[in-house]
């Protein structure tokens, strides 16, 4: 089975507190590195976890609060200082573009390799990035300023050969691939054909990875992540924090509880959390209440799909 | 005694490995905290080794290559949640302020307190601060891009009283406070004066302290660093890559040693390490063979003049 995971970088709020760093994670699908937000320190982190970071092609930054974003000048710095030649992709607000080139311009830097920046539109949900294994969107969060999350899903995968069939109706290696994604067999002869679903079993169902940070709680995400096999989502706050929660549009808990029940993924992650909580569990609690398969995002620690 | 001690937060150079931070350090006098340069990672290096932040009224950038100053928006945010209403200066190239600017425009952020910004001019050294206590200079260091070190200089100390000749002659303790500062003492009647060289002895010097990265080999600097107590230079490289050193305009740990032999100081502390060096001790064996008294920067340390 091809990797489908997430390494959590940093699951901190905006004031870094008890050694947690600000948001960051990197996704895994098949061999495709993807970088989802980049708060201070990231660069630092994904050294610690021994990640090596030249694999990353494509980073995605939700929104310019400093915690999202203010580790990037400094990782692009050091790709660029590692001799990085290959070409990176970068989705984020307009405005980042230019917070990289202030940065440029003043340090007199001209990155060795092409930066491919994509501006994201927060006004509605767009496909992203798509190859043959991988298809990312941007979903509509509700924060106080611009933000989206964002959606990771596998591409349909094959069909699993029944292999003693394929080897006692002598059917050609050549032909197995196509026959992976669906298509019957015909021999050589023209007149015996094999029907696909006598000689395969369906697939495995795509997996799905939702981040959700930061937002409030918003109903609407539900239709865009719904059944998938893990969503990250923030929770700042717990519910007795409910009024400075609504004041600076971030969920609690319990909000990132009921997203998972409602949406029925399969698994949630808490993430983001507020510099006031020492002890985690709290928060875990809370949410368990409602949605039992909640986890806490962990630093260094890799989430299997 | 009054306190003077800089510990040190990061004394990697661009590239932050084996766990090493980008520059920054911490220097105290008195009760006077003053932040020089301020890599990415430093609001969290401050916080991992209990360094109260919002004690800091001064802030120090030598420079803006990203490994000086990426940590700073992240600082300045951290210090605005936690609720500073407290003035903070800020000293560096005037584009600082530019990249400061645009930082809190794209997160709409409004700091709850004042930042004066105070442009250093890189073509002569000016003093930068002064009170009753220290009096802090810039001095012009040769990199690739603008940049400038720092010298914090304690003021004259005042005199000591011989307690013993003070008691005997009577002399009021409203008047020890000038005496300490050199005055002689005349009696009220008018007739009899006691000189002060009859009833304090000399003052301890004022101690100094001179941060200097980064740079090449810069014989202009031994004026005004000249008898420091201690000085940091950076060595990013060995004698062994000094190809490289003056391509990128750095010095090696045999020229940090040179300018500390030449300045006549008591103390070199090296940092702002390359990459490329997992083992310090071979920079600090290269640099005590012409300045013995040389020390590694190790980061939490703090160092007391």
């Amino acid at each position: 089975m091809e990797a489908f995971d997430v390494t959590i970088l940093g699951c901190s709020s905006a004031l870094p507190a008890f050694g947690r760093y600000p948001s960051s994670q990197l996704v895994q699908i098949a061999s495709r590195y993807f970088l989802v937000d980049c708060g201070e320190g990231t660069q630092m982190q994904l050294r610690r976890y021994s990640l090596k970071f030249q694999r990353i092609e494509h980073i995605f930054i939700s929104h310019l609060h400093g915690d999202h974003y203010l580790g990037l000048p400094g990782l692009l710095s050091s790709m660029h200082l590692l001799g990085r030649t290959d070409p990176l992709h970068i989705y984020g607000d307009k405005g980042l573009e230019e917070i990289l080139n202030i940065n440029n311009k003043y340090s007199h830097t001209v990155l060795k390799y092409e930066v491919h920046f994509h501006a994201l539109d927060f006004k509605e949900p767009k496909l992203l990035f798509e190859d043959d294994k991988v298809k990312i969107s941007s979903i509509i969060l509700k924060h106080s300023i611009d933000c989206c999350g964002f959606v990771f899903e596998e591409k349909n995968r094959p069909r699993k050969l029944i292999k003693e069939k394929i080897e006692a109706l002598k059917i050609p290696i050549a032909s197995l691939e196509s026959i992976k994604w669906g298509a019957d067999y015909t021999y050589p002869e023209g007149t015996v054909t094999i029907l696909n679903k006598d000689i395969t079993t369906d697939p495995l169902p795509p997996r799905k990875y939702a981040y959700c940070s930061d937002t409030i709680y918003n109903q609407d995400l539900i239709s865009h992540i719904q059944n998938s096999d893990m969503i990250y989502h923030e929770a700042t706050f717990m519910e007795d924090m409910r009024e400075r929660a609504d004041q600076t549009m971030h969920s609690t808990a319990m909000d990132a509880a009921r997203i998972a029940k409602d949406a029925n993924v399969k698994r949630l992650l808490l993430g983001h959390f507020s510099a006031r909580y020492k002890d985690l569990n709290l928060l875990l609690e809370e949410a368990k209440t409602i949605f039992p398969a909640t986890y806490l995002a962990q630093e260094g620690e890799k989430y299997y799909l």
